[in-house]
């Protein structure tokens, strides 16, 4: 994949580090009025002044947390801009500043780190952040890339933790959810494929969709905007990572609270249904453990839905109740079954 | 070395991403008054009011930055932060909060994470850092540290940039210089006695300074203080962490200044000089080269002389010069040789 996109291939031990951040951070753009200094010193330097800050980091490992075998390297640095944002959206906050450390191995040329690079300012560019530092340095396998992203809330009462569920609360999700997921194993599938017959051409049209959301995915800065329109504010919130059914129980552990899902009310692309059909996969597993959505789970209190049940933005997907009901999901027919976090863990792969 | 110090062994794969995070991060203290929210949410939440917020972040890769044949994993952790504020004090800041990112192969047992964050934790709590996010994950391929760190001034003007070099200022460094490099010399020669004999049991006396400063450094927080209470504000700063020489030259090209570093004004510790004999290395070129002493070196205006002269945690190594007339070393024999920087080059070591 690198070697095909880069007809140059520059050895990264012919510039040296400073030679390649120089690269990198050229006429990089300052838009935040809380970008002071950017790259350049020992640290950069910001003013929140009477806003608060949020600020958080993420780490991704290539054969761990993507396989540039199907990610274009322009689409990883987007996406990992992409994961950091969708925290801060989760905060209810707007992302600010972000920086980027990158290690990559010997096997990648200069033109591949630009590439990667090229993306993370795309993003940069879209979500109106500044790049105000990082590192970069070599790695014994493969390309590491740790970002860490700030963001800012006018008021401290702005902020929404994953705290704050009530009982009787609505649990709400934007978008649709397993798209990401069935997008992975499209291209999974490919990928052996390809590996079977490299001359295969694959005919991806049916998966456009799934595949999008799982190679560019979106951070849901809008929401902060959208719920403030509709006078609603979240008692509480998150962003799903690592699977609705994941992230339901975090909130519901950290609001003393449990739930009730309803399988029906989940909601799925056509697209992802037909695909699950195709794979022979529940559409529900997918939906509850798929992880890396990047939508934002929530929860309001019931008052609040008639301001958001005309939302196309938005679907009630259960209830909270008392943490001694537990957490489970009602399926179609009825059952309750309790519900599991199955997200993606991390240390299992080895 | 993992292997002796940890009697047990619980694999990472046996506990789960959410519960080694819960371990390693219980009983977090928070001490910063603008620390809001630490670990546990999708972000931390910060609230600097009207200071001044920097910012700044470092990768450290096994086997590019450190070997854990002679670097016990607690000392790791502790130089992990270290590494980090050093950058903070470069900036004439005071260091409050961290995010730690890890990642590690299944090499590693939950303890020797646990000795790493012991390390992470103790460093945080003599340097009064709250620990308010991260990432664990797994990786390909050895240990993977990501830390960011955040710090603050009270006001704007205490901020000192690398850009602020005067003609005349004096050139100033903290404390001795290229220890930690000779102490990473002794050590590399101990790996290598050891691998032949791994019965041998080293006499390292002779070298306990120089281990420590490689093994356990200190990041200057100190002198922002006493710079203050001297009255002297220096012009530029930067900490040694690439070798005097790249760093001076850092210095003079972002305030677009040559510079003279006379040689025979090189702080060196006794144990340094009797080192360098032993290992037939030119001590100057140490000195000048070595890194990873974490010191910091600044400049001052001329008239500030008086103030600093009789401290003994500064020694003036040199002054400002019209950029036209270049970087040099002045040597002993009067002769002036262009600096060139020889700092770590990351990416020649593969």
């Amino acid at each position: 994949m690198i070697e095909d996109k880069s007809p140059l291939r520059t050895p990264l031990s012919q510039i040296g580090e400073f030679q390649l951040i120089e690269k990198l951070t050229k006429n990089l753009e300052i838009k935040q009025s809380s970008t002071i200094k950017a790259v350049g010193d020992d640290a950069a330097v910001l003013s929140f002044k009477d806003k608060r800050t949020v600020l958080s980091t993420d780490l991704l490992i290539e054969g761990v947390h993507f396989d540039l075998a199907y990610m274009p390297l322009k689409h990883l640095g987007y996406k990992a801009v992409v994961v950091n944002v969708s925290d801060i959206c989760a905060m209810n906050a707007r992302p600010t500043q972000i920086t980027v450390s990158l290690a990559v191995s010997n096997r990648f040329p200069l033109e591949a780190v630009e590439e990667l690079y090229e993306g993370i300012k795309i993003a940069c560019k879209i979500y109106n952040i500044d790049i105000v530092g990082g590192d970069t340095t070599s790695s014994q396998k493969g390309l590491i890339i740790s970002i860490t992203v700030l963001g800012e809330v006018d008021h401290e009462d702005e902020i929404v933790y994953r705290s704050g569920a009530c009982e009787n609360d609505l649990l709400v999700v934007s978008g649709d959810l397993g798209s990401a997921y069935m997008g992975l194993q499209v291209l999974e599938r490919e990928k052996q494929v390809f590996q079977v017959n490299t001359n295969s051409q694959p005919d991806l049209d049916a998966y456009t969709y799934l595949i999008e959301r799982q190679l560019k995915p979106e951070a849901r800065v809008d929401i902060k905007d959208i719920l403030k329109q509709l006078e609603v504010k979240p008692t509480s919130m998150i962003d799903i990572s690592d699977g609705l059914s994941s992230e339901i129980i975090h909130i519901c552990k950290q609001s003393k609270k449990g739930c009730n899902l309803y399988e029906e009310k989940l909601p799925l692309d056509p697209q992802l249904i037909s695909v699950c059909e195709e794979f022979n996969i529940d559409s529900t597993t997918v939906a509850i453990n798929g992880g890396e959505d990047y939508e934002l789970l929530f929860t309001i209190p019931i008052a609040d839905f008639d301001k958001i049940k005309a939302n196309p933005n938005f679907t009630v997907i259960g209830h909270i109740v008392p943490e001694t009901e537990g957490i489970h999901l009602i399926t179609r027919a009825n059952t309750k079954i309790p519900l599991k976090a199955r997200g993606w863990k991390a240390f299992d792969e080895e």
